[in-house]
């Protein structure tokens, strides 16, 4: 064998500096089944921020909303950080927050005995770890024949993610307790805000019930590692079962409030407004996710199966409650077979992998999955129709074809 | 923000190439806490097949041996590829064996319908992902005050891992059942063997009763990627519960054997000899892991901690017994406390993550942590002395001093 290190086409370094000499190294070494099997003309370069990522599993849409391909999901439940979907609501903050995360500042507002927090006084104070589908609040956008504005995610955006911090509501007892008649828990988000804009209209602030604290952590660490700024290191508000937005980045302040804020983000973004219509205060608000599953394997990778024996796989998750049983389908939902649970169960709020063995003939087949959570709820045919494309948990819609040759 | 790339040290680029320019992008967007807070001069670059690893959070014993630091051991239970240790008894083969993964043929012996599979059939006879502790037979032998010759692991050569494939007893199923009276399963791996010398004083091939087979498996994937070159793929025998060596990498030879193998790393490599012996087939081979636990945090980074409340808190598993409970104790041993188990159960083989909370005033402090598993074994405070260093479990052994000022 060659301990060398393999020559590397010299555009790769032109085109995109470290963040695409990594992916080279990354595809190499096999670190990437896309890279070796399918090599991916990305459109976009990775952003810098997130360079580090593994490029030929990934769409990139922007600097700042980047998806997982479909068929780059594997079966190990946790989704790698390598592979996670990113999407931030402004540029992050400069690295420089990274330099001495420990002394990151928390201002905690809501409570008896309000007070700054540093993020080493927060290791102190408590430790949990959660494993949780993170997912953006459009995921499935693309699939809206509408074409709401905003990003078109097919299935990757979202991940199933572990993280480490204190538990907020530890946090508010070493703080004497949450104030009485607050009603929600809202976090800020540290981006560095443009200049000459009414800063009410661009931060990242969101509300969500105080209910929701239940199971919240202000975590540091992300799939065993300080949380990167592309996720929202050094801190970030984690609300499980709640929707990527409300799980604010960078998060400097905690407050327990009366009222939802009035941030643009919080009051008009967001939204289930009806077709055609904007966002206001008076619908409802994107939150708590709900039930939802998806087939990741095999064949969604652009060519044909083999015929025979095949693992349709994929993963369902509840939202709040936890998914319960998965039925696939072979003919696009005119017949449905039970699909059995794989690995080992991460608790409620992280998404389960599912696997209906089978064997499959030459031909054409449309793959669907249905999930069931514990309080009944099934995964709809249909997906509820709004003008920001927020929601999408059709089966139909998430239905994927696949070629037996 | 700026949104550039940030100028990489020309020494870097001369020294590493490609693998020290990855390493450096982790930094600098966040990948490590190491990177951000202690940089670390390493002795040694990785090895090129490991350039994808996040350097600062390694010790590179070798080209074939690589640790994780203790203090880069997160608290998110699985610990990501970046981080885990390397242990390869042969150097491995050529990255080209992943250019059509699918390809690989694995050659089935011991069974009533023998025959080659190639992954892509492995693919369709089942699914199953199990968490596991990857641990080196040779963890913890760094601390043998004899000075075994091997690397002298301390805690790092250890990592909790996802992996998914099939069981291997649905293979075994599927050519027509075990021939009778095999009484071992047999894995080799497909490394290039160096020319001229007999290959059975080299080969990486190894016995484990057949009743390993129960929860085994012929893995592919490896925390939600594509296992990469450095540990064993395109294809790993898995046996969950056994150490390091047992699964083999790269296997291109599953067998039921009526005896165990006759290679020399079978019969006379990784056994319990006595102080100053060498190694022999009377001797106990290193197979199963026993009862085990470290801390990992805080303070192990080298710093002083800062006087106050903290979360000691580490990793505990029971080898083929799930871990029941751990106690710390903050005084090397003299007085004990329990620990609480935090984060999820990722079933008998994974690691559990624990964590005390407590004060610790300015001074020095020896933490240590014991565990037990659900078979009642507790780990000893001694070591069971061996000419090779092995199977080091010793509670005493692993404790770790930290400075509170």
């Amino acid at each position: 064998m060659s301990q060398d290190l393999p020559s590397l086409p010299r555009r790769h370094l032109l085109a995109g500096g470290g963040a695409a000499l990594a992916a080279t190294s990354l595809a190499v070494w096999g670190r990437s089944a896309a890279a070796a099997e399918t090599p991916v003309a990305t459109a976009k370069p990775l952003p810098p921020y997130a360079g580090w990522k593994d490029a030929t599993g990934l769409i990139v849409h922007s600097s700042t909303t980047v998806e997982t391909r479909r068929h780059v999901f594997g079966t190990s439940i946790v989704t790698p950080a390598e592979q996670l979907y990113i999407r931030n609501n402004l540029p992050p903050p400069d690295a420089a927050i990274l330099a001495d995360r420990d002394a990151w500042v928390l201002t905690v507002e809501g409570v008896k005995a309000p007070r700054p927090l540093t993020l080493r006084e927060l290791k102190g104070l408590g430790l949990e770890t959660v494993a949780m589908v993170l997912q953006c609040s459009g995921n499935g956008r693309g699939y809206f024949p509408s074409k709401p504005s905003g990003t078109p995610w097919q299935v990757g955006a979202a991940g199933c993610v572990m993280w480490s911090g204190v538990p907020v509501r530890w946090v508010a007892e070493a703080l004497g307790g949450v104030t009485e008649g607050m009603k929600f828990m809202t976090g800020t988000g540290g981006e560095v805000l443009p200049a000459g804009v009414d800063p009410k209209t661009v931060v990242v602030e969101r509300s969500v019930p105080t209910a929701a604290m239940a199971d919240a952590l202000l975590a540091w660490e992300m799939n065993g590692a300080p949380i990167p700024l592309a996720h929202g290191g050094p801190l970030r508000l984690i609300v499980p079962g709640y929707t990527g937005v409300n799980n604010i980045k960078y998060v400097k302040r905690l407050a327990f409030t009366a009222q939802e804020s009035d941030a643009r983000i919080m009051s008009h973004g967001y939204r289930m407004s009806p077709p055609g219509g904007k966002g206001d205060p008076s619908q409802p608000s994107v939150q708590e996710m709900s039930v939802k599953s998806w087939i990741n394997g095999p064949g969604t990778d652009g060519k044909p199966l083999k015929a025979g024996a095949v693992q349709v796989h994929g993963v369902a998750f509840g939202g709040l409650h936890p998914v319960a049983k998965v039925e696939v389908s072979l003919d696009g939902g005119k017949s449905w077979h039970m699909a059995r649970f794989v690995g080992p169960d991460l608790g409620r709020y992280a998404w389960r992998q599912f696997v209906l063995a089978t064997r499959l003939p030459v031909g054409e087949f449309t793959l669907a999955s249905r999930a069931t959570d514990t309080a009944g709820n099934v995964q709809p045919e249909v997906r509820l129709e709004n003008a920001g494309g927020y929601n999408n948990s059709s089966w139909a819609d998430h239905a994927v074809r696949v070629t037996v040759a």
